[in-house]
């Protein structure tokens, strides 16, 4: 961490592709990491979040308290504890393909209010920009993770603040956008990041005090590819196939 | 409360111009009021806003735990309560003059963070759209009450939800965008709503178990001349003038 650097708001959930995105942004900025407590099924995800922002040397991170959205939203997605829908699991033979449509899994609004939080934050330490580990290649389908949305949210950020009004606009950062899962595996590993403390599954299954990633959804299946075909060792723990 | 008229989100404060939008949107629409307690000094407006949520008789209101927002933006706006800043203050015989510059009491990306938590919500209650009280010309000279702001919302959070992929976006309804405040108040009073349990005052004074506005922070001051414009009784209870 330079201590002389700009300041940034960093979106770190604690998977593969922000964990990326934090070390990129921390060869450049003084870090505050943001993270999100909404209710996820993948809270332990938070964990990681906290040990990668101590391992990069942040700022600052803070994990915000938004149950109340998990429960407003439980009916519309999977990804929430309090939700009557599943993860989709595959079987493991099926080669992860292209999701067409926008999977169960998708979180109503929720990178539009996790950018909006980190706007808030963003300007009240004068941080130069926001950066978020979205990509539109390798993923799942959502629309807020799409290069045009970054875009529309950025010009309303600019409307939205005071930064925007007097002329010096905050930032953002989606160093990810056209990336292949593999490639990104591979600029990681070039940053120093260690994967075995980051966690993408969208269901991972409690064994004792470890965490077993399920192996099956469509996080699962995207990341284990990504690291096949970048030739690196995957570290992640899975659940034996049933 | 038209039980087969389509649903809304409404963005409710308890301040006067949310609390007309709400008597507004009752018409046309099952209510569902959001609200949102973000440290802010005059959190006795959440008493009005659950007081008028049932009088209008809403289909659901929540009212959202953001604490946590407050102690982060608060060394950069005077509206929250763990602030340092004052709320700037007129003497009683000061006319309110139009606010050239954005105030101190601008809140960091407020009404982005409220209104993508609305679109959340909304999406996952398949609301037709979200209503919101900004107005444009008796206003504070936030940023985020423009109607282009409300426009470049409207363009994001059509990108960034399965609603606006799919062809039937979220709308945005801003009804008071083009009113002066004596306009507001008229509409408003011919709606029945009562202002006597409305409060706007940023930086309000507990007397006993009343409150009273201060009477001299810009928005006492836009409120007491609307009531005067409007000819109508202001029912405000004020501090006596120091």
């Amino acid at each position: 961490m330079n201590a002389d650097a700009p300041a940034a708001v960093v979106l770190l959930s604690g998977g593969l592709d922000s964990t990326t995105v934090l070390a990129a942004a921390s060869r450049q900025r003084r870090v505050h990491a943001l993270s999100f407590r909404y209710g996820q099924r993948h809270a332990v995800e938070l964990a990681c979040a906290r040990r990668q922002a101590t391992r990069f040397g942040v700022a600052a991170h803070e994990i915000v308290e938004l149950g109340h959205l998990g429960r407003l939203v439980a009916g519309a997605t999977a990804l929430v504890e309090s939700s009557p829908l599943a993860v989709p699991k595959h079987a493991p033979s099926e080669r992860a393909a292209p999701v067409s449509e926008i999977p169960v899994t998708y979180v109503p609004a929720r990178n539009a209010l996790f950018l909006s939080y980190a706007l808030a934050w963003a300007e009240a330490i004068d941080a130069a920009d926001i950066w978020i580990g979205t990509n539109a290649l390798d993923y799942s389908g959502y629309p807020d993770c799409r290069p045009e949305f970054i875009a529309a949210f950025a010009t309303m950020a600019g409307l939205a603040t005071r930064r925007g009004v007097e002329g010096h606009a905050i930032g953002f950062e989606a160093p990810l956008s056209s990336l292949r899962k593999h490639e990104i595996i591979a600029l990681g590993t070039s940053l120093g990041v260690d994967y075995a403390d980051t966690i993408s599954c969208y269901d991972p299954i409690a064994e004792g005090d470890r965490v077993l990633a399920c192996g099956t959804c469509d996080s699962c299946r995207l990341r284990r590819e990504g690291f096949s075909l970048a030739g690196v060792a995957d570290p992640t723990r899975y659940a034996p196939a049933t």
